[in-house]
This record gives C-alpha cells, structure tokens and sequence, in this order.
C-alpha cells in the first residue's frame, strides 16, 4: 500500500561501510580496512562485515603522544584474529535430542557448524575481544537453533525442560556483560536474527507496533519511517530507541537488558517504552498486557524487563511509536568553563519544566578535548583561541550538546530555554555544528575498537546511573581511579537525563592486551563505580560479568526477590544459567563494595 | 528557617467544612450538615467531621425527575446512622500477645476501645456505606496500633510472624476495594495517621522528598508548597498527586493500590512519581533504590507498588516533586457536538508531542448535561441557546476541561495546541470557565454521597484503563449495562489520558438502599467491564471487592507470578490476608468474563 505522506528528511548517520576512510597529511598506519574473511575477526569486529572505522589524524597524533606511541609501534597490526577458527568443543547433546529440535522447527534450522557456533557465543565485552583475538574459544553452545515462530519457541523449551538442556539466546550480539554467553556444556542458542524478526501488528489508534523479539533496530526504524507505505498508515514513526549499538542490536536485547538510547531523554528507556510482552518460560506463557496503565497489582511488565533471558525467552513485544519529526531536531551545543557549571546547568534543564531535550549530553573536560580535536576545533585553530581568551580553558571547558524532538514549537521553546540556561551558566553557544560532528559519528565509533586494538590500543566503556547530588563526587572517584593507570584516557559524559540524576558514561583508552591485565582494571573500576554509590548499571544490563557486584548494589533482600522470581519460571536453572543476574553465584565469588565517603 | 520566596497563588479549593450550604429558592430537603457525635455516620461519612454537601438545587430538581421522586421523598432521611456504635466482636487475642504490642510501641498507643475498633475496619466503597448505615459489623481488628517509626514496625510484624496474627493497615481509608478491611479473626490494625505520618528527608538537589507513608495529601502539598519556610529551600514545590479522595487520602495509599491524582496526565500515576521506597515484610526489610533508572535487573519499586498490603508495610516513600507554578494553569475548556469528536480530539492532543495537559477531562453527553446544570448553564439559559443553534445540541454534547502545569512558555504552547485540535473537531471552546466551576467541587463532590444517600438515592464509581482503539466500545457496553437498570444515571468521563489510551471513569446515580441489590448492580458493571476488553482498574486498585475479577483480567500465569512473590514475602498470609489480589481466593470465588464482541 502507497501513500501520499511525504518523504522524512534523511536523518541517521549513513552505515559506516559507506563511508569511505580518509588519508592522513603524515604516515598513515596499515588500518585494517578489508572486509575479513570467515575468521576470528569476522565474529568479533564491529558491525557490518565491510565497515571499519580509522581515527582521523587528529586522534592518531593525540594517541601516539598519550601512550608515548611512535609511528613505529603502528607498523604492524597484532592479534588480528584473522585466522580460521577453530573450535575444539565436542557436541554432548545426543542424536536423539538433536533430532528433537530438527523436528521441532526443520533439519535445515538446527546448525552444528563450529564457526556458526562460536559466532553466537560471545558479545562486545573487550574480554570477548581478546579472547577471541588469542583464540581463546571457552564457551560454545552445542547447536545454534534458528526458530521462526512462538510455536517453535515453545516447542524447544518444552524439549530443554524435559532434558534440562541450557538455553541461550543470541540476536543482535552487541552485549557488553557476557550476556549472551552460553557458560553450561551440551547448550543450545536460538540465533533470532534469521527469521524471528517481523512484525506482528501495526496500530496507528494506538501508536503501536508488536514484534518479534529479534527484530533489528534498522528494520524497526524502516518500517515505522515507511509506516505509509508499509502499512498504510496515516503518518511516518520512529520508535525513538538509538543506542550506540543501534544498527547491530535487536529489540529484544533492548527489552531484556533495560536498555536505552541515545535519545532517550526524551524519548524513555526501554521500560518507558515497552507497552507489553510475551514470553515462553518453563512453567508457560507470560503475557504482560499493553494497557497504558493500570492498578492491577505489581507491574509485570517491569518484573519481566532486565530479565535478562533468566525467566524465560522474549517472543513478542509491543512499544510505544511516536511521529518521526526530524525536521524539529533543533540542535545546541555550548562550552562551559568547568564540569561543575555544566552539570549545574543540566540539572536545570532537567527540572524547569519545560520538556526534555531528547539528545543530552555533557562531556567532561578529557571528554570535550578529545572531541574538539576530533571535531576539528583542534588547538591554537582560531575558535580555541577565541574560546581562550573568552575564559574556556583546555582541560578545564566542558561541551554539552544535544537536539530536540517532538511538536515543532515545542522544540523550539526547549532550545530557547536551554540556550537560557546554559547562558545563566556560563555556557557560551557553538550551534549545532558540534552536534552535527557527534551525530555523524554516533554509531560509527564502536568500529574503531577493532581499528585501534589491532596496535595494542583497547577502547571499552563502563556507565553507572547517578543522582544529582552524588554527580561530582562519582565523576572524580570513578575517574581517579581509571586514571591511576598511567597513560590511560577517560573521557567520561553525563547523559540520558532525568530530573533527579543522569547517567554518567565512562570511556577509558588505553595501550593494553594481556587478557589478565584487562580484566584486573575492569573489576577495579566496577568496584569504584559501586563504591562510590552510583547504581553500576543504567542500561548496558548486568549479565554474567557485573554479576558479582549485584547482590552488593541492591542488598541481599532485594537479590532473594529475583531469586524467588527465578525459582518460580525456571526451578531448573536452564534459562541463560551460568552467573546471569548473579542469580546461581556462589558467597564466595561476590563482590560487596560500599560507598567509601 | 524563612526565605524570601514570593508566596504561592492558592489554587486548591477550600475544605468543604468552610464552604456554605446554599439556600433553595423552592423546597429544601433537611439535609444532615452539622457535625455527627461519635456514631456510624461519623465513621462512614465521607472527609472532615464537620464537612457536607447538599446538591445545587438545579440537581435536586433534575434528580427527582430523574427518579420519579417528588419533594415528598426528601421529608425525612433514613439509616442516617447517627446512632451509637454497637461492636459485638470479642478479643481473641491472648493478653500475652496484646501485652508484647504495648511493649513495641508503647502501652498509649494500642487501642481496644470498640469505635477505635470500627472506625479502622471499613473504606468508603457504597458496600462499607451501606454496612455502617444498617450498623452490620462483619469484620474489625481485635486492636489499633499507632506506630511511630520504622522500628516500631519491624517489632509488630516480627510478634505477627511468630504468631501468625494476621496485619492491615489504615490511613486515609478511603478505599473503595474493600482493601482496609480485616477479614481474619483476632488480626490488628496498623493506623499510621497519628504518628507514622512525618518528612524524613527533603532533597532540593534531586527534587524528591522522603516521608512515613502515613503521611496525608494535604500536610505533604502544605510542606512542599512551603519548603522556603520548612526547609531553607530555594523554591517552593509540589507532588503533583491529587486524587478526588487528596484530602483524606495517604502517601501510603497512592503507592500499594498504584493510584493516579488528577492531575496525572502532567505528572503521571503514582508508579511514575514514586523513585524508592522501604517495605517491612515477615522476611525482612525491602528497599527499593531511589536511582533515577537503572539497569540492575526487574524493578522492585514496580514489584512493590499495587501489592496492597499483601507483601509486607510501607514505611517510606521518597517521590518526585516538582516546581509549584499554578501561576501557569492555562485553563481550557471546550464543547464538542459528540463523544466520538471529543474522543478523537483527546487522542491527538495526546499523540501530538507538545507535553501533555495535567487535568485533562472530557465527560459523555449525560455527564456533559450534569455538568452543564451544575455549573450553571441550565436548559434554555442564554448559553444553552446558543450552543443549540450552533449544532451542540443536548444528549449529544460533550465538556472536555482541563489545565497545565509546567513552565509557562511550554504551557501556552500546550493551551494553544489543545485549542487548535479541539477546533479542528468542532470544538467550541468555553474559555476557562467550566474548568473554574469543576476546580471549585473537585475535592468536595464525596461528601455528596452522604446526604443524598440519606434519601436513599446512591452514587458510586467505578473505572478502568482502555486503549484508544476500544475507547468507543467500552464506554457503549459498559454504560449499555449501567442504564438497564430504570432510572439510573450514568456519568462517564475519560481522564488520565496516555498516547497510548485513556481511563474511563463510570459514576453511577440511582435510588437504592438495599445492599444486596447494590452487590448484584456492582458485580454487574465489573462483569461488563472486563467483558469489555479494558483492564477493570486504572487507579483504585483490586483490594478484595475486585479481587475475583482480577485472575480472569491479567491470566493464570501472570497470577502465578504474585503468588510466588506473596509465597516468598508471606508464607504464612499474615499481611492483609483475606483475599486481597486475589491471593488466597477459592477456585470457586473467581469470575472469568472474556470480551465479548
């Protein structure tokens, strides 16, 4: 069906593999940019098999000079995990069950092929890069399963229930906590990418859309910016979900590890925009109905997100759309003189009332260096000078950026009141073209992990959920200690906003390779983050690498409420089992950090 | 502390006890308004001691009319319930066991005296009315306990635990679910207006406010509204939660039964403004987080809010506030030529993203005509006539009211939002006049009931939450059913509405006294709501009137998921035990009614 409704301004990035990588003025390193063959980097690289992302030369300099780097030292690309893999994990499933799953959903949908299971077992979590970059294969399931409807999800949870074989499920592969890891031998991972990713029911009355639970965020967009032509609806949507993983995520990763987008000030988290839901757990069908609200007891909905696959599988989900207005995205940027008058002026945004930017973000003073540079307003350009003399000092200016969504004049009283107060507090306007910089980049830059890693530079992230009055505190302690290793950048923002806090993000690069070394430095950062008492996660979830530190984060009682949860859908422990949500840890393998000031 | 804070515009009504009874110019009923000694009516009437409100005399005429009824019937009033109350429900519990509560809060503060008994046992659904009115006493605690402090709490359910004495909890009791009421013999009731009722921590940084749940609607605005004066705070605030029972109504109460305040399209339901809280269950304390999202698994606050009083006591509740502005009330109302109009009209003001208003009200044609007399536009007024040659003809036309709250430059872009849609579907608009008269009885309209029901005729409610695609439908079946009866009038507005839907909200008005009649018409409206397809409660909650609707509204499975959480928090049913939720109900007590169309 066709319609008239006319077209949506183009407003998302164009995929990385489009973008072709720039020459540098000086040596430019050998950047992997080839599309690898079936490898070790073909499982773990970012994205789409094709798309790589180099720094600009801007970067280059400022890495080489941070870790006292030499062109030298980027000669020779190491651990590329080009190499074929190899997986040396016995199938210990038997005949007879595999032929149940081939019954189950058809012969051709059952896979044993050892690339094909490695390919789902492991996410984005630099411990999963460098395992598989030293060919480290630990975990694999024993069959990826490829179902295609409810019915077949049914089906084999009914087989593992009565075997009690392990179940994991694998979509978009962009976890960052060993979420989708299959930790018990003889398992199985239903890969949702192939065929349970449609859509269900379209309802402009009540602006939404129900789908397959591994529908891919791409897809989801396509349908709801073409809702006219797809569905013969008045109006194009949005369902207004960006995270950085965007293009390589599903909406039941989303769902089930509390997720949220880059515009999710405005938009909500996951939570806010999930209606209801549908999953197969061992003891049945869980269906959270899609009300708009209710007083019907607990909220099942909000029982079921951050489940994190350990109740059951996510089949079905309805979210909430909203009118795709791109061309009310009014863009701002501004510097402020330090982090403290930023985030004081982020906080007033937060609690005037006047609705919520939808993009929002302010970096710290490491943060806004590297993004000028980036950007190229790189130093002693003209504007630095200028940003000098107007008082905004290297290592002490702060960038703050954003956009609005919604009704136009809505919008437009948003950016006439940021603009109010960023003035108020010393924020001096940039436009939007900062915010055009960070646009373009916004899904690209996972892809220059691989980029960078291949010369023995890791770039990973960790992010905590803070209150307003705790803001400064948690930006220093977190931030002392990333940068108690020597050489090391932490570029840290506050993002996704509220009224009561914000989320504070934690970028740290720095020259590393040794797998030990790596997971040393990521646990004393986890110990930081919840030692300073910010909650450890506001949306990468928790999944099996932040598990130790859950029961610490929200107390003992609290953790016995998930486990009660979790003995009433899965007694047998086959739902994702293996550390998930800490929910089959042992005393012993806990980490208790309490705030320390 | 003072401050220099300009002081607030008043903007809520005044107590009715301060509001005049208007003289008639024709017959006037003896309508009871002075103030009741201790008696039945004391205890079930509704609000202040010395509170009442007889009807507009343009009412009065229109509901003698209505029920065949003629000055005659209003001679003399009948089951007044001015009567001393009579408790023959003897002690059950040991002195042992009263003696160790008196050693927990202190011997003043456990009651046994029989109207202290009563005045605890019973809500205000048109049930508990009639009961109190035929002095039929089923079920009171054997004693009152007023704690003072968390501690306090945790020693009465540790001595309940032990044995297994049966726990409920009062406040502002005006349930309408029979959610108060102890049903179990020898049990004790929690009243938490006298002591458990103060401020435990007020956070201007992260705009929240931590009180006792026992605290009342009016004492928290009064703080907020205050916090220069109370705090030392830089402005004055506002909860934003005003439920029709707001002035005789718990912070407690919002939270365990997921209530909505008027004003909740601007500021949300209770599940939106709550961000931590404390519960004392048989296993321990339970402390959701106040973080302002997360991604640490489900959501405890969610799995504690709606549970009523069946997994543990509330004792603290840290909420959201906001910027008390009534300065930015835009005022709007308007009259459309039908429900349908009026419908579609609410639903894009809502899916249009320029905010939402905060009251948001749009009544059907015979609320619309109720209203219109009240508030002074009677049949053949100038007004009347002209809204006729204009097209609005009577039975058909349709008031949709509200304000906003916010900042002001977004409020006058909402009231200029607003006016342009309802234009677009042939609304008039009303200016805000309409809003003035519905502002000024908001809060008073409960107190009609007693002295109505003194002639026998009764008004009660009841509401539920529908999508936009079944909006029309539930309002025809439901009201279908309310009208068979002969002489009832029916009132339905939609309110609290969402993108995503709305609540429909039922007040029915009818000549009856006889209890089992209203039982079997109560039954009757549930029963057509859930056959409706909407879900049977948007904010009253379940309590144990609607408890045997609720696993046929939500499913077994879903039904399951509470009950393994009640298992886990009470094994052994001591916490609002009785069928609350439907948690321990029969088989045979429940009701099933699926859609039928």
């Amino acid at each position: 069906m066709s319609n008239n409704v006319k077209p949506l301004k183009p407003w998302l990035p164009k995929p990385q593999n489009e973008v072709p990588v720039k020459q540098y003025k000086g040596y430019q390193p050998p950047w992997i940019i080839e599309t690898p063959e079936k490898s070790y980097r073909s499982i773990f690289k970012w994205g789409h098999p094709s798309g790589a992302k180099a720094p600009r030369e801007s970067l280059y300099k400022l890495l080489k000079k941070t870790f006292g780097m030499t062109d030298e030292d980027f000669q020779t690309p190491i651990f590329t995990g080009l190499e074929e893999v190899e997986v040396n994990s016995p199938i210990t499933l038997t005949k007879e069950q595999i032929k149940k799953f081939e019954d189950a959903v058809g012969k051709d949908f059952v896979s044993q092929d050892p690339y094909t299971r490695l390919s789902v077992a492991y996410g984005k979590t630099m411990i999963d890069i460098l395992r598989l970059r030293n060919k480290i294969v630990e975990n694999v399931p024993d069959l990826v399963i490829y179902p295609d409807t409810t019915e077949h999800i049914e089906k084999i949870v009914e087989i593992c229930k009565e075997d009690k074989i392990p179940i994991y499920v694998y979509a978009g592969g962009s976890s960052v906590t060993r979420g989708v890891e299959p930790m018990r031998k003889g398992s199985i991972t239903l890969d949702l990418r192939k065929r349970f990713n449609k859509v269900i029911k379209f309802n402009e009355t009540n602006q939404s859309i129900t789908v397959q639970s591994g529908m891919m965020g791409p897809e989801l967009e396509r349908v709801l910016n073409n809702a006219p032509e797809e569905f013969g609806a008045k109006r194009r949507y949005t369902c207004g979900h960006f995270p950085q993983s965007f293009e390589y995520s599903a909406v039941g990763g989303w769902v089930v590890t509390r997720g949220a987008g880059q515009n999710s000030t405005y938009y909500g988290k996951i939570e806010h925009i999930v209606l209801g839901q549908e999953y197969i757990t061992p003891v049945g069908k869980v269906v959270a109905d899609s009300y708009p609200a209710k007083a019907t007891g607990p909220d099942i909905n909000q029982i079921m997100i951050g489940s994190e696959g350990t109740f059951g599988i996510l089949t079905d989900v309805t979210l909430k759309i909203f009118r795709a207005q791109p061309e009310n995205h009014y863009k701002f940027s501004f510097i402020f003189k330090d982090f403290e008058s930023g985030v004081a002026a982020a906080r007033e945004i937060m609690q005037a009332e006047f609705g919520f930017p939808s993009v929002f973000r302010l970096s710290d003073p490491e943060e806004s260096n590297i993004m000028l540079q980036m950007y190229g307003i790189d130093h002693d350009t003209p504007v630095d000078k200028i940003l000098r003399v107007l008082g905004y000092e290297e290592n002490k200016r702060c960038i703050f950026l954003g956009f609005t969504d919604g009704e136009k004049k809505f919008c437009k009283n948003i950016h006439r009141q940021v603009k109010k107060i960023c003035k108020k507090y010393g924020g001096f306007y940039l436009t939007g073209l900062v915010t055009e910089g960070w646009e373009h980049g916004r899904f690209a830059d996972p892809y220059m992990r691989d980029n960078l890693q291949d010369f023995g530079v890791m770039i990973d992230t960790l992010e905590c959920s803070v209150n307003w009055d705790n803001m400064l505190e948690v930006h220093q302690f977190v931030r002392k200690y990333c940068k108690s290793r020597p050489n090391t950048l932490c570029l840290t923002h506050l993002s996704h906003a509220y009224p009561q806090g914000a989320n504070l993000y934690f970028i740290f690069i720095t020259k590393m390779s040794d797998i030990d070394e790596f997971v040393d430095y990521h646990k004393g950062i986890l110990d930081h983050i919840q030692a300073s008492g910010a909650a450890m996660s506001h949306h990468h979830g928790i999944g099996k690498l932040f598990a130790p530190w859950l029961e610490g984060q929200i107390g003992s009682n609290q953790m016995d409420i998930f486990k009660a949860l979790k003995k009433h859908f899965d007694p047998d422990n086959i739902m994702n089992p293996g550390g998930t949500l800490g929910l089959d840890l042992k005393e012993s393998e806990k980490v208790f950090k309490r705030p320390k000031w």
